[in-house]
């Protein structure tokens, strides 16, 4: 993804007009990781607040904004008919627009044509830009860790973000992997691994974390549920590619669904079994490290208790990376 | 894939200068199920004997061959440059080319050149025509077989397609449902479910076989093994979006190295439990109605006795489909 070391900063995030946090976790991740990287931002619904001022394209261009980001993903990638003049509209202020839908900006006409006549690019940062071999299954040397989930968007993108800046302040080398939009945006690289061809996914996650000294650890950012009916097959293919030594079971307790389904969220134990059964293929020596609890719908000591009990049901540490942070993963991992 | 149905018969099978039947698959399954569609062959290896008339490109179209088609599948799918010129050579001849591989004919440019001028035609079978959603997991009426495997290219096509000639034989409502460019070259229709985006891979399989009348059987080709450390990915993203009823495990008992990499072939019942593991999230009524030996490497009487070891050691009716037939696995199966 080149491409994506050319996008100009600072950014300015749009979130159309979703009311849904879980949609909108594009625009949170990157305000979350980068937020001297964000400027300004707008939301037709008025109820995602990014803590960023809310601007017109015109007038965050005109405070220095170069890149309109669409800061949210939808299931399946598309783009709403109705954002298409907002995102025109941003180019005719002299903005660049940066996109992580599956849907190419390019292939809108509207859009192309007028990012032609204002000379102003177009990033399709899920689109991969280069082709992948299928994978080859052969024992890379470093360390890997992958995080996994219960789900969709339970939080493995943040949780491998917390990991790897842990690591890094103690300093061991580290490097965050991204495979999706959000990361590959936080990170300026990456594979949008759910965007590429099915045959080529495990070689995809194989070329993402080369051969590294043996103690680097690659931090690769998880994708979907082994358990969710839409998108277990990208994240198989990310599991055996990575071939992670280590693993974290990323949970929210509070959902009761899986994103987009009526399928019941899996147990961490069905995780945690699924992922060593399946990955040992590639790695026979993968390993459990830890759970990461996405509390962030209950209470200080409520979430203390659930951690607590995770932690002793299961015998592996557990935390909440964003609330109390990663510590104890850490520590087990090392 | 509509554009399949337009390719013009009869056939003029190319395998280039491959000398492994394996990869010489797609060739082989044609001549096997649609003999009267093919009209000759052409191999520089002289190696694979279609039982076809060996014809140079002038030769076949002048006994009324209408279309070269590439009857090889190498891993990836790649198009070996030295094979550019031979198709360039069909094309001036007259004839129209039907492509299998990854890599579109019309992204190289001697080819596209070629056919522009002559006015013929370039299928490219293996890349899908159109956009699929993402799964969804909703629960689809009629009844569907899998056919699974313990690796590549061990019969799950050929297996598919005798079961489904086997059910029309006796006056019970069944499609077959191709995944491949074999199979989609075979029946005209079909999606090359490796091609499609990693994320669409169970919806393009949900596509594939829809809503249909409670006595009818889809009959879904399989892709790859949830044992494979390349395609697990595809493998696994058709069983949850073709959720079916039954699946047969196909099985080489002659290969001791999965195709392609120098992991061990996985133990039939170890793909039975992968596969009902993973499958029951989409199925929770999934069941193995059989087994399916590829027993072409052994004499007839160590097949008839391995056929019956496997049988009474599962517990489930067992068969070679192609040289004892299917009958024990239909009778099983109603």
């Amino acid at each position: 993804m080149s491409e994506t070391d050319q996008i100009a900063k600072p950014y300015y995030l749009f979130v159309g007009d979703i009311s849904d946090e879980v949609i909108a976790k594009t625009a949170l991740g990157i305000v979350q990781w980068r937020p001297s990287d964000c400027l300004a931002q707008t939301d037709a619904s008025g109820a995602i607040d990014l803590g960023l001022p809310r601007m017109s394209p015109q007038a965050a261009a005109a405070s220095g904004a170069r890149t309109l980001v669409i800061g949210i993903a939808p299931a399946g990638g598309a783009l709403p008919p109705a954002w298409i003049s907002a995102i025109v509209e941003a180019l005719e202020a002299g903005l660049d627009i940066a996109s992580g839908l599956h849907i190419r900006l390019d292939a809108i006409p509207e859009i192309a044509e007028t990012a032609a006549r204002h000379k102003r690019q177009l990033f399709n940062v899920r689109i991969p830009s280069r082709a992948f071999a299928v994978g080859k299954g052969l024992k890379r040397t470093g360390k890997r860790l992958l995080t996994v989930g219960t789900d969709c968007a339970v939080g493995k993108k943040y949780t491998a973000l917390a990991i790897h800046r842990a690591l890094e302040n103690k300093g061991i080398p580290a490097t965050f992997r991204a495979t999706g939009q959000t990361g590959i945006l936080i990170s300026g690289a990456g594979v949008a691994i759910d965007a590429v061809v099915a045959d080529f996914v495990s070689g995809a996650a194989e070329w993402l974390s080369p051969d590294a000294p043996a103690d680097h650890w690659d931090i690769v950012e998880g994708q979907g549920s082994l358990a969710h009916p839409s998108y277990a097959a990208v994240s198989l293919g990310l599991l055996h590619g990575s071939q992670p030594d280590a693993f974290i079971v990323c949970h929210d307790p509070a959902r009761t669904t899986m994103t987009s389904t009526s399928y019941p969220v899996p147990s961490i134990s069905r995780i945690i079994d699924l992922t060593i059964g399946m990955g040992r293929l590639t790695n026979p020596a993968i390993a459990c490290a830890g759970i990461a609890l996405n509390t962030s719908k209950l209470d200080e000591a409520t979430a203390h208790d659930i951690i607590g009990e995770t932690q002793r049901a299961l015998g592996l540490p557990c935390c909440d990376p964003i609330r109390f942070g990663v510590e104890s993963i850490v520590e087990e991992l090392l």
